[in-house]
C-alpha cells in the first residue's frame, strides 16, 4: 500500500505524522528539513571516502528543491568546503550564503550575452570548463575544473582533446587546475559502463592531476574510484544511492500539506474536474492545499496517496492546480480500530497530511508518476513554507 | 511534427525564433511575456461579456507560472480591477504590487495556525468563504465571496446549506457579499454538466445577489451564464478556452533555453544517463541549459522537441536535471536547404532554442507528457529570466 516504512525504520525519529498546528498563518504546505539527518549523510559519505578525498556537495536546482539557503549552511556546519551549482545565477545566490568554494557546472561563457569571466572572478567562482574554447578563454592564473566527456555526450571536453590541452601543462604544471572531472552515465546500476569510462579517463588524464569522478552512487561502488574529490548530490538529501541494497542514508525531507476543508461526498457524486472518480457510498474527504502547481504531478490523479499518521489515503479525482481531494476512509478506520497508536484522533481542518515522509514515499511517487526520485524533489513547491528541525 | 503553427498564424508577430544574444549574462533560459497579447486577451474577454459584467483575472500559482510581478501590472493596465489568488501568501505578495481587489480562493482560516482574519483586514483582502464555519467567523461588515459547491466536491459550501445562510440575508441584505460563486467541473467540454450545476445554483441562490460562475471556457459557452462576474485564467495566458474550435486567444508566452555547447556524437555512441539513445551515425548535438528541475518533465526524454527557427529538433536521451541533449540535424538541413528563410544560419553556442512558441507547442508538450496545458505553464522555471515585450 505504499506505506513509507523508511520514515520510521530508517531515519531519526520524526514527530507524530499528524503535525499539530504551527505558528505559520499563510502557507498551505510545509517542507521540513532534518538538519541532523543531512549532517549525518554528509559525514557518512566522508567516512566512506576517507580523509584524503574531498566530499563536495551538489546544491544545484535550489539544493534539489529543498531550498539552497536552508541546506547550504547546514552542509557548511557538517564540514563541507566545496559546492557545485548548475549556473552563474545559482552561484551568485550561493555566494551570498557562504564563502566556501563554489564551482559552476555550466561553465564560464564568453560567446554570447556578455563575457562571464569578470563575474566569475568578482564572485570568486570556479568554472567547470567544458570545451577547449572555454579553457582557452579562462585566465590561466585562476582556479578551474576541466570536465572531460567520457560517454554522456552532454557537457564536457571531448576526451581526445586532452593531449592537446595537457601539452602545456606537462611542461609547467598549472596548480589552478583544481580537478579533472568526468561524469558517469549509470553508476547506480551494478555492471554498468562506469569502469569503461574510468579506463578511458585514466588513459588520457595523468594521476598527477587531481581527479573528481564519483557521484553519489559511484561513491558506494569501488574505493579506487574516489580519487581526490567526490561530488555528492542525491545521497545527501536521503535518496538511495544504492538501489541494489537497503538505503544507507537518513531521510532529510518531509512534505506536508494542510487540510483546508473536510466534507462528505454523497453516494453517486463525483470528485473534481471532469468527474473522473465516482463515489459508490458516502465518503469522508479532505481538501488539501497542494496541487500540480506545487509539483504534485497531475499523473498522481486517482493514483497516489497522502498519509495521515502513516496511513495511506488515496487521491480522488484529478489533482488540480492548488488543491487535492483525498479520501480519508482508511485513516478514520485506523483511528477507530487503533489501540496502540499514539495519535488516534481523526484529522481536523488545519491539520497536515504528509506527501513525503522518507525515501520510500519519494520512490513510490516516482513509481506512480513514471519518473525518478530526483524529479520528485526538484519539483518541490516554491510556495511551501520551509523549516529546519534539528 | 508538432510544429507550433499558432506562433506564426495566431499571434502578434514574434521576432525570428533564433533569438540573438541578449544582455543577460547568467540565466540559461528566458521567458518572454508578450504584453500586447495579454492585454488583447483581457480585452477580448471584456468584449465577450459586455459592460455590466466584471472580468476578474485569476493570477494564482505565480500567474500560472508566468510571474505574478510581471503579469499583474499588465492586467491592471488592461483595465483589470479584481484578482483571484490561491492563498494568503500569494495575496500578500500581490498586495505589494496592486491596490485593486484581491480575493483568496483558499478562504480565511481561523481553526489552526493562528487566526487569519486580522491579516485579511490588514491587507484589505477578500476571502472566498468555503464553509458555514468560515462564513460565521468572518466579520459581517467586511467584503466576502460565498462559494457554493455544485459538483466539484472540492472547496465550497454545500449548496443545501444556502437557505440557512441566506435567511439572515433575506431580512437585511448584506452589501458585503460581493459575489456568490460556484465552479464548473468540465466547462471546456460541450454537452457537459455545467447547465446542471447552474440549475442547482439558481435553485438556491437568488438573482438579487451578484453571481460569479464562469471560468475561461464557460465565458465562451452561453452569455446567460456571465451574470455579474467571470473569472478568467488560462485564456488570459493564451491557452485555448474553446477546445471545440480554433484558439481565439493570442499567444502570450515564449520560453527559450540557451545552447551551452555544440558537439558531434560519433556513430555508435549514446546520449545521456543510462544510454537510452544510440546514434546510428555521426550526429550534431546542442546541449541546452534547461532540465526537469526547470519544469521540463523527464517524460519528454527521447520524445519532445525544441525548436530552431520553428524547425522541430528532437530531445535525445534522458532529460537531466539542468540539461537537455538536442539533435540538430533537421535544423541544419533546413538551413542548408532554405531559400526563403529570414534566419538561415546554423545555431551557435549562446543562441537559444525555443521550448514554447505559442499555444500549439504547449498543447504538444501536454500531449507528450500526458497532462494538460495548464501543468506545462505552472511548471515554468523559477530559474528562467523573465522579460516583457510590447
Amino acid at each position: 500500500m505504499g506505506l513509507p516504512q523508511a520514515a520510521t525504520t530508517n531515519a531519526p525519529p520524526y514527530q507524530a505524522t499528524s503535525t499539530p498546528c504551527t505558528a505559520n498563518k499563510s502557507a498551505t504546505s510545509l517542507i521540513t528539513i532534518n538538519a541532523s539527518a543531512l549532517i549525518h549523510n554528509y559525514q557518512l559519505l566522508r567516512s566512506k571516502v576517507g580523509e584524503n578525498c574531498e566530499v563536495a556537495a551538489v546544491v544545484k536546482a535550489n539544493a534539489y528543491g529543498l531550498g539552497l539557503k536552508f541546506v547550504a549552511p547546514i552542509l557548511e556546519r557538517a564540514g563541507c568546503e566545496f559546492f557545485y551549482v548548475a549556473n552563474l545565477d545559482e552561484a551568485i545566490e550561493l555566494r551570498r550564503i557562504t564563502n566556501k568554494k563554489v564551482a559552476v557546472l555550466a561553465g564560464c561563457h564568453t560567446a554570447c550575452g556578455g563575457n562571464q569571466v569578470s563575474d566569475f572572478i568578482h564572485y570568486n567562482l570556479i568554472p567547470v570548463l567544458n570545451s577547449v574554447d572555454q579553457v582557452k578563454n579562462w585566465p590561466i592564473n585562476q582556479p578551474a575544473i576541466w570536465h572531460f566527456d567520457t560517454g554522456m555526450n552532454r557537457l564536457g571536453i571531448e576526451i581526445d582533446h586532452a593531449p592537446e590541452l595537457l601539452l602545456t601543462h606537462k611542461k609547467s604544471p598549472n596548480p589552478n587546475i583544481l580537478y579533472c572531472m568526468t561524469h558517469f552515465t549509470s553508476s547506480e546500476e551494478l555492471n554498468d559502463s562506469s569502469l569503461d569510462q574510468i579506463t578511458l579517463f585514466d588513459r588520457y588524464i595523468p594521476r598527477a592531476l587531481p581527479h573528481s569522478l564519483c557521484n553519489s552512487s559511484a561513491i558506494f561502488r569501488d574505493p579506487s574510484w574516489h580519487r581526490q574529490q567526490v561530488r555528492a548530490g542525491m545521497a545527501l538529501y536521503g535518496l538511495n544511492p544504492t538501489p541494489w541494497a537497503k538505503n544507507p542514508m537518513y531521510d532529510v525531507v518531509r512534505l506536508s500539506a494542510q487540510i483546508l476543508q473536510l466534507k462528505t461526498a454523497k453516494a453517486g457524486e463525483t470528485a473534481g474536474y471532469n468527474c473522473t472518480y465516482n463515489f459508490k457510498k458516502d465518503t469522508q474527504l479532505a481538501i488539501v492545499g497542494y496541487g500540480y502547481a506545487d509539483g504534485f504531478h497531475r499523473k498522481g490523479s486517482n493514483l497516489s496517496n497522502l498519509y495521515w499518521d502513516g496511513v495511506a489515503c488515496p487521491v480522488r479525482g484529478r489533482v488540480s492546480m492548488d488543491l487535492i481531494i483525498v479520501e480519508m476512509t482508511s485513516a478514520l478506520f485506523n483511528v477507530a480500530g487503533s489501540h496502540h497508536n499514539a495519535v488516534p484522533r481523526p484529522p481536523q481542518v488545519g491539520d497536515y497530511l504528509d506527501i513525503i515522509i522518507g525515501s520510500d514515499s519519494i520512490d513510490q511517487l516516482a513509481c506512480d508518476w513514471k519518473t525518478n526520485n530526483y524529479e520528485i524533489l526538484t519539483s518541490l513547491s516554491r510556495r511551501s513554507e520551509r523549516y529546519i528541525v534539528d
